[in-house]
């Protein structure tokens, strides 16, 4: 931890940082140079982050060395993570490409989608049972019904789900259908949804947050590590800026920094991150190049009538060009495709 | 709903689109220009705000017409709200100072923290007993103790108390306690929250997403209104941006906006919104001249010794002197202070 | 400057680094913690700015301790400027209130805006005879016969004339005719019209770039001040962010942090930052809270006729009442209005 | 064009505004919903455009159906531009690598650098003479002798040279000396360079502002196409958001949608959209994955000696790496690299 000095700092308020850290049982190096007085904080650094040292007067700046994350962190844990569900590992050699509907549509329809997701070479299969709408008027999704449409699709295919839990109250239930859980990008930071998340052992995935920042984002990872489940995906799925053509914009820069920052597998939306179908296939491609271990797509036989998120939804000639596509570039990476 | 055609539409994609339209019960227009056709839809916006109209061959874009909420709409709801709590009115002539600590420090400290924020003049106590933090390392707060602990503060002081619901689990004992709910920033979109506050009979207050929009905060409201609970504050508390010299960009420039669009009462946070203290007198000010009906502000005796946000704490004699200030800009705008 | 070095450092990168700072004339001090090595330098941070440490093997990050400019800075020129034009001073007690359109739209017609913003008060007057516009098919302006104009509505009304200048090769024109140069938001960082405008001897308001940080726009005024005009103006003028129901983002809270870094007064345009007329009082009255020096709004007689930015322009009625306002919330802050 | 009317217009406002619209030799629709009254406005939107008609009582808001630009614009101009620098084409099958320091750094540098990238495999070399630098006390480029420097660079390689002019005094120098012309992302609307650049029979690339929407990026190759220079290349380059790790965020993302809106082609620069070299290979891939015709990137022997940008530079070594990744994307893409 390095703390700037203002200016016009006085000896005496010198004095009282200089105690103060002490009393942490840290040890302050006080540099004094021409402009400013710079305290550099030897020891660790987790317990002198928790002091408003900025609050203190004559504290100009504080500068953190160390990112606050350690179970997420490659510095402390340097071997990759590789998760496995049923037969396909996520974050080893091959690509791993996820699809299916935005929302659950009835029993008939999931399973309908789940065959069509199979049939075009996708190995996991997604479609939310519980929707986190941002309107109270719209679709809510099937809820409980919805988690057990998803086995019945399971059964039929033999894909592992992918599906989102939204509630503390209901990690239980879905970790007893799911074979991962998805956590949406509002709810990244709803701590005690990530606590309960900790405690189950199925993976979790958790979408990167619309306006998070990368340490944030391995922040959020960290809560459901440190309580104790090891296999947390991470989700970039764009980000919110400036520019509204397309819904979000494409994070691909994400996925070599965190490749980079952590040990955890990476695998991208890029539906969510364009918002646009036309997109989909060149920010899947983007992500890919840049790293990911794999693609999660929305795709279903018939946009226009899906129930939710149609315009950003590719349909099942469009997944299996995308997929061979994500293939070739699998390949021009040294990677294959599941 | 006004729907712009792509221009190499073909004849057999406007029937298409046409006939999906009629098949809502609603009526469409075509206007054909030179360079492009348009299909306006009469009729209630809320049914085709739900298709997916993007995903049809031939749309290139749908521009809404109407704003996605209702009970939140000044245009439909067009009498101010005036929120009653004790004595104090919120959205009524006179502003509302809301003053105390991030946190709940403990019994004695809660007390000794209400008799301050009431001494320098605030008309309400705020702390908070749960703390969404985004290390899981760090202080997660007093929890259901902290609560009590708040209450005994309000005995003491006769403040009523503003302290914040993270879980939905949560809220019937938060309510028990708390005269005011806060949702925090991180779960303005956690939904199934908001329909949880939805059925209590207690004012919430709804903090701004760090990058909700202006219309997903009042959509946000939406929910709390819609499953019944009319008492909603707009918590307006700075926004992400590229700036980062402070913690968020103050988006005092929400204000009229809000006022303009909703007839719910607006209250600012200058202490998240600028995240160091001596720009958060400025910084309320500028809220409270943008139209706010009151302040919160984070406030403690000590904030070196602040168990939480210290370095955007200000203490008790710039609170009092905020008060001060605040009044007189107030007065100049032909209302008062409490 | 702070050089964080990487976890798996050798001692000879360590080495390289030692000496590279020392080939430099400064003195590296290298302090080993339990997770990180980290290397204090002392000297003169401007040589070693330019230096790209961060390519040397080894370095993690490197941490500038001070800011980059120092004529704008507070630090080395603690003295206020207050700067003169005519009988108004920029910085002094008195708010300034700037007005006048956004265009000169002829020679009698900026005569007539001219008187206009006289008779509500207004002690400088603005219109735009070079207009940045962001397509080639929109009214560009009058030019130099434009300049003329300007130069006939001050004969008329006495009020000083502020008028943007966009080309190097107009500066010397521009300054013939002006009293305050305007350098637009997309110039903020044209260096070579900076260069030109340090040169002359008039005053120069420099708007912020639209998604400048507050120390490039520092670094901007840097640029004229070093090249030997001490008379800048800082002007805010909202940012670019993801919300889009105002033309940009109202940055009132950059205001005490510009008015905390720099001696340089500060006069706002809520017009821009807001976009919309309706929100421009509002958005000015939060400009002023937060400790500006001087409001610039943009008004007509007729904005529905105006040839340049009409949605964003007050009339003559709503002028009048703007400066009542701004001049009551200025005695409540201890100031008066011109 | 489309104009939604307040709830509560009057018939009068109604009026005056279909009146407005006829007297501009347009034909008005009235649409009168339920809530809201809709006027559809055909005719030449160019016309309207300039309209401050959300200035007029009445008026809710105005949504316009064309895009601003033609000459730009794939709908008025179908047929793909290629650009033809010497024996490299840019737009076409292959795709093309440029490479090359930030800044000239003398004349036996700047040879040995281009001598180095063409054996790296670059096809054009890239190089500053004349730097935009954020202070005006960082090295600011050699200027005129620049130019020359880098002919005798070219004359030795035979490779074309990419450099930047950022003054609209010196468009006719650098016309003789470069190949293609390049405008920095801090004057992509600087209207008078763009115009200058309209006037020449050199090839312009075009970066996009930092802070660009993709309409105005694609507005300001309309300033330069409609002054007569048909050959422009858009130059993503990065974006300013939140995200502070990297230097800008990565818009891989707009590059489909530059392909979709216009017909020039996209050559990206991943140096300055992720500023940081271990990133940059990735950022390249996933440019090049989206759909860019090429990628410019800063190279250097040795990077930390680099007079400018060295962090984000890569070597000799990485260089040629690259170009290896790039041509095997390019091949699964069905494309090839020169």
């Amino acid at each position: 931890m390095i703390i700037v000095l203002k200016p016009q700092v006085t000896e005496d308020e010198i004095q009282h940082i200089v105690e103060k850290i002490k009393s942490l049982d840290m040890q302050p190096h006080v540099s004094t140079g021409q402009y400013r007085t710079i305290i550099t904080v030897i020891g660790d650094e987790d317990i002198i982050r928790e002091q408003p040292l900025e609050a203190i007067s004559g504290v100009e700046s504080v500068k953190a060395i160390m990112r606050p994350y350690k179970l997420a962190s490659k510095e402390t844990h340097p071997d990759i993570t590789v998760i496995r569900v049923g037969d396909v590992e996520i974050g080893g050699k091959n690509i791993v490409l996820v699809a299916g509907p935005c929302a659950v549509e009835g029993e008939k329809e999931v399973i309908k989608h789940a065959i069509m997701a199979k049939k075009a070479g996708a190995v996991l299969f997604r479609a939310g049972a519980y929707k986190p709408r941002s309107s109270p008027y719209s679709f809510q999704g099937y809820g409980a019904d919805g988690l057990k449409y998803l086995a019945a699709a399971r059964q039929e295919t033999g894909l592992p789900i992918v599906t989102e839990v939204m509630d503390p109250r209901d990690v239980g239930l879905v970790a007893e259908y799911a074979d991962i859980l998805q956590v949406g990008t509002r709810n990244m930071q709803n701590f005690n949804l990530l606590k309960e998340l900790g405690t189950i052992n199925k993976p979790v995935m958790l979408k990167r947050g619309m306006s998070a920042k990368i340490n944030e984002f391995l922040m959020s990872a960290e809560y459901i590590l440190s309580y104790g489940n090891k296999d947390v995906i991470l989700c970039p799925r764009g980000i919110r800026t400036f520019e509204d053509i397309t819904r979000n914009t494409l994070d691909a820069g994400a996925v070599p920094v965190l490749k980079s920052f952590s040990h955890l597998p990476v695998l991208c939306d890029p539906s969510h991150a364009v918002g646009l179908k036309d997109y989909v296939p060149a920010a899947a491609m983007a992500y890919l190049a840049a790293g990911a271990d794999g693609i999660m797509v929305e795709a279903h036989p018939n946009p226009e009538d899906a129930l939710s998120d149609g315009q950003q939804t590719i349909d099942f000639d469009q997944l299996v060009d995308l997929r061979e596509k994500l293939g070739m570039i699998a390949k021009a990476l040294g990677r294959d495709i599941y």
